[in-house]
C-alpha cells in the first residue's frame, strides 16, 4: 500500500500524530492539536470516537451538499453519528451509525440521496467494509 | 445494524454532528466544536482526512500501550499517520497509512507489536476491510 503509486496523485497530504495516548494529545503537523482522555473517565479532552464521529459527520454533509447540488435542490441536509464503543478486555469494537436528515426532500428521495453519498463520501468508503458502519437516511432526530 | 442488540452493551456513546458541510463545523454533543474547512483551500479550520488521523492515531498509540504493557516493556511507540486524498469530480478516495515507531525494541520486535495492535484498534478494526488502508512497523520517522 505504501507503494501504491496512487499516492503520488495527492490532492492533498496530512500527517497526524499521537505520541502519547489515550491520556495526552493528538495534532496535526502545523495544524490543529487537542487534548485526548479516555471516554472511560470525565478527564477533559476528546477521544477517538468523537474525532471519528466528527470526520465522519463532515465528509458526509460535505458529500449530501454536492448531491442535492446536482439534484437541484436547495440544501437542507444535516447529518450526526452515533459512535458507540462494546467488548471486553483485547477485544474491543466501535458501532458506527450515521444518520442524515434532508428536511428538504421526502423520506424516499432522501433514502436514494443518502445512498448515493454512502458510495461517495471517502470517510464512508473506508468503513464500508464493516458490518459495524451504517447510514440511514430519517425525517428527523429521534 | 440499527437493531443490533450489541448496541445494547455500550460501555460509552457519543454523539457528533455536521449541519453545514465542510465550510462549518464539526462538533459532540455538549462538547469539542472545531471549525471545518475544505483541504483545497487555505481557510482556517480542520477537515475530515485530520479528523480521521488523530481518531486512528489515538486508537493505535493506546492499543501500542496496552499491548506493551501486556508483553512487559516500556512504553516507546508513537504514532503518526498519513491520509491522502485523490480522485477527481464525482469519485474522490482517500488513502491512509499508519506508522508505528517503537524505539525501545529491535524492528523485529515492533512489527508483530504492531500486528498485534493492528488487529485490537477499534478505529483499525473500522478501517481493515479497505484496501487504501495500511500500517506499519518503521525505525524512525522518515
Amino acid at each position: 500500500m505504501k507503494n501504491d503509486p496512487r499516492w503520488q496523485k495527492a490532492l492533498y497530504t496530512t500527517e497526524t500524530y499521537n505520541e502519547e495516548g489515550l491520556e495526552g494529545h493528538a495534532f496535526v503537523a502545523d495544524g490543529l492539536k487537542v487534548a485526548t482522555s479516555s471516554p472511560l473517565n470525565d478527564h477533559p479532552g476528546t477521544n477517538p470516537e468523537q474525532l471519528l464521529g466528527m470526520s465522519l459527520c463532515t465528509c458526509l454533509e460535505a458529500t449530501m451538499q454536492a448531491v442535492e447540488k446536482e439534484h437541484g435542490l436547495k440544501h437542507t441536509s444535516k447529518v450526526r453519528a452515533k459512535i458507540t464503543y462494546i467488548g471486553e478486555r483485547a477485544h474491543y469494537e466501535f458501532l458506527v451509525h450515521a444518520q442524515i436528515c434532508v428536511p428538504g426532500v421526502d423520506l424516499d428521495q432522501a433514502s436514494q440521496l443518502v445512498a448515493e453519498t454512502e458510495k461517495r463520501c471517502c470517510v464512508s468508503q473506508l468503513l464500508s467494509g464493516s458490518e459495524n458502519y451504517s447510514v440511514e437516511a430519517v425525517k428527523e432526530w429521534d
